[in-house]
């Protein structure tokens, strides 16, 4: 059992704490607005239930709930935490001055991890004294979730800083992605830019229809992708494995991809269809219902993935 | 009740005749070579009794069984035959041969669709006389398993070809996605295509290994995209929808993707360190065994689905 810091309490924030908590970890949240802080006490509540009520946890919320407190300082947050969560705004001075007042307010030997989504450490963290210690450990939204974190350490992050980072996300049972080297947008957010390049691409040139593009990837893609990756995915495509199919189909998807080069900005009356569309299906107004059902859904679909894995003596190499 | 026929018994042909016996239609298999019919006929019992051990067919296998008759002549397939599907060679000069051959035994009014990955039906129906009636229906692998069949006319398909196979895949309880235009590659194989592209160019620039963008689909946006597709996805992941996250995070993918504009073909040293990674993992004369795992799993991932659905009263608006 550690303690944890997590400084900001949005929506990623208070996922993490959830994350902690149920690995049961001693997690100390604070926001420097503090109305931010109580709204999540009670959004944790509700996601505690709703975990419980989908065997997501072994403990009752109430136990998990007592391992989390509420910082009135950063000081107070950071007090005896061996690693601290930052989950703050996702802009390069924001981060700047939230690292330089850790800095201050954490021990020395207590990792600073960054939940940025799309800027590196070497970007916010570069001209601290201590910059070996800091690092980024970006989720996927909702943290308790969706398991994967991709770890990102800096030029000048230390390796200590790496390997209690990875145990750590181990630990608590997420899945750790290693990156090699940094780069703008990390591993996740990139390829999900190529897709949806892609589909916008797409729907701008005639072919299909949003919806229908959703169906291709819902009812096609993403059942294969949801259990193996794109590259397993290919690998079990040919007789010889991904070699045998990169020597088939190599030559067809580079000419693919040659025949549209250079990205197109989602802008004007595009983005005005893609918009129509959702809209069709979803007002405006629903989306925070929807979005509820999609958690839902998420819970069920990570139940089944973990009965599957129980009871084929997990098959899965992860 | 129908009378198909199914022309060509490789693993795409097989999995036809099983989507559509099993819907309780009358199949009439061909294949050129006889002993590969006679190999799908064996295929096609394990198939079904895999899948009558989830609970993924209603009737007995030998009764779904007996609605399949092995053709000895095109003839004799497509004779009283309302629709054909093509699943033959993956080449323009076969499919245009096969195509002529089936303008002669089929009947006028016959609907004649390809399974065809990539070729789009102008490409191989151009000429016919009867090419009013020519369409592609492309499915995914296995299609017993994985919904999606892309239906892509040409210019010159007829609206009621267009109708009438939508209308069979419906029956068939497959998910037509309707393309408006023509585009080599079709949708699916064109957003696969994009993300393989950004995969392979982040492992050659040392970014991560392949395993790990595997985790970073299996256990972060597949799950997601696995009930949802990416348009639903990134409308639920801003308050005010599509319009609102994309003008949040448009401008950052655009130059996500600017960075990296030609694409790159998967060869040489970087199609060697993807197949060594892949081969750390499973050993190429283990695929096949793998490949039944992924197609159990899917069963059971799709077993999950429809279980959902029927709890939830069907939130998914498919």
């Amino acid at each position: 059992m550690k303690r944890i810091a997590v400084v900001g309490t949005g929506l990623v924030g208070t996922g993490w704490v959830v994350v902690f908590a149920r690995a049961g970890h001693d997690v100390s949240m604070y926001d420097a607005v503090p109305l931010a802080a109580e709204s999540a006490l009670a959004r944790i509540d509700d996601i505690l239930l709703d975990l419980a009520e989908r065997d997501l946890i072994v403990e009752s919320p109430s136990i998990i709930k007592a391992r989390v407190t509420l910082a009135s300082s950063l000081d107070e947050a950071c007090d005896g935490a061996v690693y601290v969560q930052e989950s703050g705004p996702e802009r390069v001075e924001a981060k700047r001055d939230l690292f330089v007042a850790l800095e201050q307010a954490a021990d020395r030997e207590t990792v600073l991890a960054s939940s940025s989504s799309g800027i590196t450490a070497s970007r916010f963290a570069e001209d601290m004294e201590t910059r070996d210690r800091c690092i980024v450990a970006h989720p996927v939204n909702p943290p308790y979730l969706v398991p994967v974190v991709e770890i990102s350490p800096a030029p000048f992050t230390s390796r200590e800083t790496v390997a209690v980072t990875k145990q750590l996300m181990d630990d608590v049972k997420q899945v750790p992605v290693m990156l090699e080297r940094e780069i703008d947008g990390f591993v996740l957010n990139r390829l999900q830019g190529a897709l949806l390049h892609e589909a916008f691409r797409l729907v701008e040139d005639g072919v299909a229809l949003p919806e229908d593009i959703d169906k291709t990837v819902r009812d096609g893609l993403g059942l294969r992708w949801s259990f193996m990756g794109p590259f397993e995915t290919i690998d079990l495509n040919a007789p010889g494995g991904v070699r045998d199919y990169v020597e088939r189909l190599g030559p067809l998807y580079l000419e693919l991809m040659q025949q549209r080069s250079a990205p197109r900005p989602w802008t004007g009356t595009l983005l005005d269809r893609v918009e129509a569309d959702r809209r069709r299906h979803l007002n405006v107004d629903d989306i925070g219902e929807r979005a509820a059902w999609r958690d839902r859904r998420l819970m069920d679909l990570l139940s089944h993935k973990a009965s599957y894995a129980a009871k084929s003596g997990s098959g899965e190499n992860s």
